[in-house]
């Protein structure tokens, strides 16, 4: 059985997603981030810096804390959108590490300047709106060609699609983006997507 | 034989570091991002996202990009700096994903507002020196009790260092975190680090 401590946020869905799509049991605690229950202690021994999501493993008693380590872990328990052989793996994985290093912070900062920030900065809102539609762009130039953003179905495409799936709450389009909005549609259509997205209820 | 395509800033310094860590032979190619030769069209069917690092590994034809899976390849393909018992190799990849996600991205935005944007927006300054000191802090908590990021030396802390290394050109001090000045210490020593901090030259 895995333990998810999770919470209703695109980092918290990747995994979600994931635990759906491999058909693993999972249990699920939320950890409610804007009660400030990511700094309780319990919390704070499994993930030291206090973000969901993060999983213990209970079979291996394995604790795994950020997003992109918990996919890998999960893809390589259960032999599932990780491929073995080198080259397509590194395909995936680098695709993995752009949505993490990339994706993730940019469209979160373009969240915050946009929407929580107490004043609105025009410049803040225009660097990060600026760079989230050039990583539209990148997205939307892998998937002219195919169905995902690595060929197959993989867990790049998991870690990208709640951060993507977001657009509107940014305040903006995919309509310029015709292969990322298609792409949009074909994962919203997954029952794991489907399923995952509803983490924590 | 690797070819290296990167420059002198923190990210291209993880896989210089890594390399000579490894100890694989490797040509350099200067991609100078100031005068925009990341967007060559050469250099765009490398990386589709127009960043350094990247690497091409002329042995297995294998292209990689993003500083987290350069590492992830080199130490598979030399058996080095990455744990193979599932336990200790996720508290590498979770530490690595943290230097992904966080440190990488948040110092960087720190490093924009207060050296490079046009004007000192206070806010966004405040925002990203705060996130720095928390993340600072969470890294001091975890080396309080060992040498390195995960116990021994490992891709996390070739990852980590370059970034941290900065503090001065931050307006940092490491003097409130002594687990991580110590650290910062005991990686400037290493020959590796400091031959893959003089890359490019
Ligand atoms: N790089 C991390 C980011 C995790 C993250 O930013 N989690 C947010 C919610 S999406 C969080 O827990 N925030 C609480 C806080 O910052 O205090 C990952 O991918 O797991
Ligand atoms: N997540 C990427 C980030 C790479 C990155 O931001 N590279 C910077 C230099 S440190 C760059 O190439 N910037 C050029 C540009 O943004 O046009 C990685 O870790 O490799």
């Amino acid at each position: 059985m895995i333990d998810l401590y999770t919470f209703t946020t695109p980092n918290g869905r990747k995994a979600s997603i994931m635990l759906e799509e491999v058909g693993l049991p999972y249990n699920v605690h939320k950890i409610d981030i804007t009660k400030g229950e990511q700094f309780t202690p319990e919390f704070m021994a499994i993930n030291p810096n206090s973000k969901i999501p993060a999983i213990v493993d209970r079979e291996s008693n394995i604790t795994v804390f950020e997003s992109g380590a918990i996919l890998i872990y999960l893809a390589e328990k259960t032999g599932k959108l990780l491929p073995t052989d080198t080259k397509n793996r590194f395909q995936v994985l680098e695709w993995l590490m752009f949505q993490m290093g990339s994706v993730g912070p940019m469209f979160g900062q373009l969240n915050h300047f946009k929407n929580f920030a107490p004043s609105k900065i025009d410049y803040a809102i225009a660097r990060y709106e600026k760079e989230t539609l050039r990583l539209y762009s990148v997205l939307d130039t892998q998937l002219a060609n195919q169905e995902f953003i690595c060929g197959n179905y993989s867990i790049a495409d998991i870690a990208t699609y709640p951060w993507v799936a977001i657009y509107e709450f940014q305040g903006l389009t995919l309509d310029n983006h015709p292969n990322l909005k298609r792409w949009v549609e074909t994962m919203q259509q997954r029952p794991a997507v489907q399923e995952g997205m509803k983490v924590p209820s």
